[in-house]
């Protein structure tokens, strides 16, 4: 570890690693950043950022607000007899405030996202890397771009313009508007094996 | 009009006006701000403001980058023989760019709206009070709040994280994708009257 008279672990260190991250994902993409990099631009050992983040991804996720993994989520989808529920709370599982009164972590993504090019480019790269790789190539297409706009569309009318009754209707409720329009994508589409 | 030593009319006094009603919406909400408050704040005659922007919405659309009034989409909606479709098209004619390369006016709404949740307030009540407000008190409910959803999740994913195939895909084609969606909200859900 670089000497910078600080001690490893502490809160400091693990927040300037996710600056660092966050400035290298915006310049270099997704695909483009390396935990090398992130770690020299933090002024850390490698090592450090594995323990603290596991891999890109994980330090991705911190630096998005996402409290987890897309790629879970997906697996469980592709085994659920309802994969629109699965995916619909899965999804919000990752975006609900902790607390009622709480704003979302979706807000910070909101926000990073449209006010940067770059950082949406990171995003997609994220996602596509993350995720829709593990679509078989030639079932690839509007299915995964539809159902992201449905997510994303949700989690913008349910916490940033907080429309009722989407804003304050509980999981389940939101599910059961909601899981149908994605099951129809996921299965409507002439792509049984998707997923 | 105030003397500000300014000929009414020009450039900058047009952006003065924005600039007030963007911090007086902000403050007060839609419904709370006035032509009045805004003329004041911008320190011009009220006829003024009315000469340029019409009446409270026209200045909303001005702040929020809305290129058409909600209210003539959801007109033309009540009378479509395909409403969803109708619905769809307006909304992407609101915020397709002039050319092909240039940013979505949709960028500057969903960084306000995500940066501020005065904001975010300020634009729930403008759809409120301009759109939603036609329906039927006994009809409102989910649907609207979906298709807000619908709607504003295809902008974020063409415009902001351009997700393809959504990103390049044609207005026609992305009709075609997305206007089932929203015509099964519109029609699908025991309201037959809305629209």
């Amino acid at each position: 570890m670089v000497n910078t008279g600080r001690r490893p672990g502490n809160r400091d260190t693990r927040e300037e690693i996710v600056a660092a991250a966050r400035a290298t994902f915006a310049e270099q993409g997704y695909v483009g950043a390396t935990m090398r990099g992130i770690a020299r631009r933090a002024g850390v050992d490698q090592a450090l950022v594995h323990h603290y983040f596991k891999n890109k991804a994980g330090l991705f996720m911190a630096v998005a607000g996402l409290r987890h993994d897309p790629r879970q989520t997906f697996e469980a989808v592709q085994q659920s007899a309802d994969p629109g529920e699965t995916m619909v709370r899965g999804f919000l599982d990752t975006f609900e405030p902790r607390q009622k009164k709480d704003p979302s972590p979706f807000l910070v993504t909101a926000q990073a996202v449209s006010a940067s090019r770059e950082v949406a480019d990171a995003y997609r790269e994220f996602l596509a890397k993350r995720v829709w790789s593990r679509i078989p190539a030639h079932e690839r297409g509007a299915p995964q771009a539809l159902i992201t706009a449905q997510l994303w569309g949700l989690a913008f009318a349910r916490y940033v313009l907080r429309v009722e009754p989407l804003a304050d209707a509980s999981v389940d409720q939101v599910v059961e508007w909601v899981a149908p329009q994605v099951t129809a994508l996921l299965m409507g589409l002439g792509r049984p094996r998707w997923p």
